[in-house]
């Protein structure tokens, strides 16, 4: 079999350090793994199928005969150094914001426009988080009954600002159960542990933030759905790893909460977890404590939308997935089986 | 003045005790207070206005020569003991779920429909914590253009399930702070802290919650608005004693965001904190930490709802208001004042 020179930029994140696992897990025909990240993580050692390799400095030279990339790195350095990679002839899969929106650039979910992959000129996004994770069950309804609006509201994990994020939290967590004072946030607005932060990125002329409009925009390109109107309001919440959303679609043709709950029940990517009648709150319901370090997102609390006028035009559920993993490395190293397949 | 014999039925739960403090806060001229609660707790001591006073027994003959009841107790007793106090009399306002739907029990949020008080007929019920929270910022929209419909997702904090709640919250940040095994749950049906619980109290037949239904079910009687359609999601969230709410509501005639907000900026019993530009995310937007023991609804992230197909037809925005005070204790001490004036 075909083995491939893989590259991720920006290895020593909480998303890179994910990619790592998710190409060891998901069987993907590594040749060779280069590491790169900033010059002050060069030479330090990760391990990769038990063995031990170096980190490089990401440089554009570290480009040359990689088959793919991997992008885990900040809009910034994604946006200096991807284009050198395509230009040495690898294909890029970027997880940052930096090529997203842009017309040439595919930006796929696997399990709703995989096709698009194909279709890239060197370049492929990766989607927002809670992008991923609210489309992920979206899309088998919208298939079914075709989505017009999505009201979203987010209850959104530390790890969506990185592993600084994670530890901030985990550090206010410490001094609370010592009684002692919260250290000054850094990575957040604000405390984190016992709070509710409703700000995610910064706010454009209506008031929407960056992260409540990805939703929208993302959306619409990964559905092909141009005219698809979402109002979103994303909080973060004090939980470690996986994000949750609370979401209300309305459709254009009728649609049952038992038709949605046949569709989702064998819809790809996802878990039903929507067992009213269950002794154990774990099988009741998703909850982000167990749909960490996991690969599917979790569906529940499906109801029918009784506020929506037409009794059969709305549905309404509850969903959780890991932020880290298929709100990001999972979903990109998807995107490179697609490619490989 | 004339000075009142009042009771506290539950005064050693946290809303009881909160109600202690806001008689003594509103200034009510309380001549003798009675202070209910188990026969567990009876001959323990309790301070009102520096004063101790003994916890008595709950029973039918401590409600003799009272004017007025505040109940803070669970649903079972109060519907055994209340009625026995509006037979000795009194005048009864109550925390309980009991008697909240029943027609001829006045449902009241002073801000909204203080006047219905004035009808009872022995009872006034005070309303469930997320719906006081929700109406308060929505009756003044309302007023202005005509609520039709509210989507409403919650974040609702531990005291919600009373002291025991708080306590296993705290209890389990404590053991994850020092690294210890989260202690087995009892007041929630999983581990809260770095979690969310989306489930407060039993399913109906069309798979709502309980305590979703009461915000439409209390928010129609409150507002005098029987056809007002509510799809509430209500989730458990690690936060202490301040709810939050993502709201989004639908009206019959037309509302700029501008309109919205001058009027909540003077709106009764709303504290508008909304300023995008603000350096600190203090003043920026409510959040559940600013909000605890305090009186005011918070509300902020006033926009308009983008996925409205009428472009002045829907708001949206986010609230926070101490789910002990405004939401319970607060708002009865409110109703009391509203009988004494």
């Amino acid at each position: 079999m075909k083995q491939y020179t893989i590259a991720i930029l920006g290895a020593t994140g909480a998303v890179g350090t994910q990619m790592l696992q998710c190409l060891e897990e998901q069987d993907v025909p590594v040749g060779e793994l280069r590491l790169l990240a900033s010059a002050r993580s060069a030479g330090k050692l990760m391990t990769f199928k038990g063995e031990e390799i170096a980190i490089q400095e990401a440089r554009p030279e570290a480009f040359q005969g990689c088959d793919f990339v991997l992008g885990a790195a900040d809009d910034a350095i994604a946006r200096e150094l991807l284009p050198k990679a395509v230009e040495a002839g690898a294909v890029v899969i970027d997880n940052s914001h930096a090529f997203r929106l842009d017309p040439d650039v595919p930006l796929v979910v696997p399990e709703v426009n995989g096709a698009d992959a194909l279709a890239h000129h060197g370049i492929i996004a990766n989607p927002n988080c809670a992008t991923i994770i609210g489309l992920v069950p979206t899309w088998p309804l919208h298939l079914a009954a075709g989505v017009t609006r999505m009201i979203v509201s987010t209850y959104q994990a530390a790890s969506g600002t990185g592993a600084p994020g994670m530890a901030e939290l985990e550090a206010q967590i410490q001094a609370m159960g010592r009684g002692e004072d919260i250290p000054e946030p850094h990575a957040f607005a604000a405390q984190l542990v016992s709070n509710l932060i409703p700000q995610i990125g910064g706010f454009d002329g209506e008031g929407y933030t960056s992260e409540e409009m990805k939703l929208q925009n993302e959306g619409r390109k990964i559905m092909h759905l141009p005219e698809l109107r979402v109002n979103c309001t994303c909080v973060r919440v004090p939980v470690m790893r996986s994000h949750s959303e609370s979401i209300t679609l309305e459709f254009e043709r009728d649609i049952t909460v038992e038709e949605a709950r046949e569709i989702l029940a064998v819809a790809p990517g996802v878990k039903l977890v929507d067992d009213r009648d269950a002794a154990s709150a774990h099988d009741r319901f998703p909850m982000p404590l167990d749909t960490s370090d996991q690969d599917l997102i979790w569906v529940g609390r499906l109801r029918r939308d009784i506020s929506n006028p037409e009794p059969a035009r709305g549905i309404t559920f509850w969903c959780c997935g890991d932020q880290i993993r298929k709100g990001a490395a999972t979903n990109a190293v998807q995107i490179l089986k697609l490619l490989l397949a």
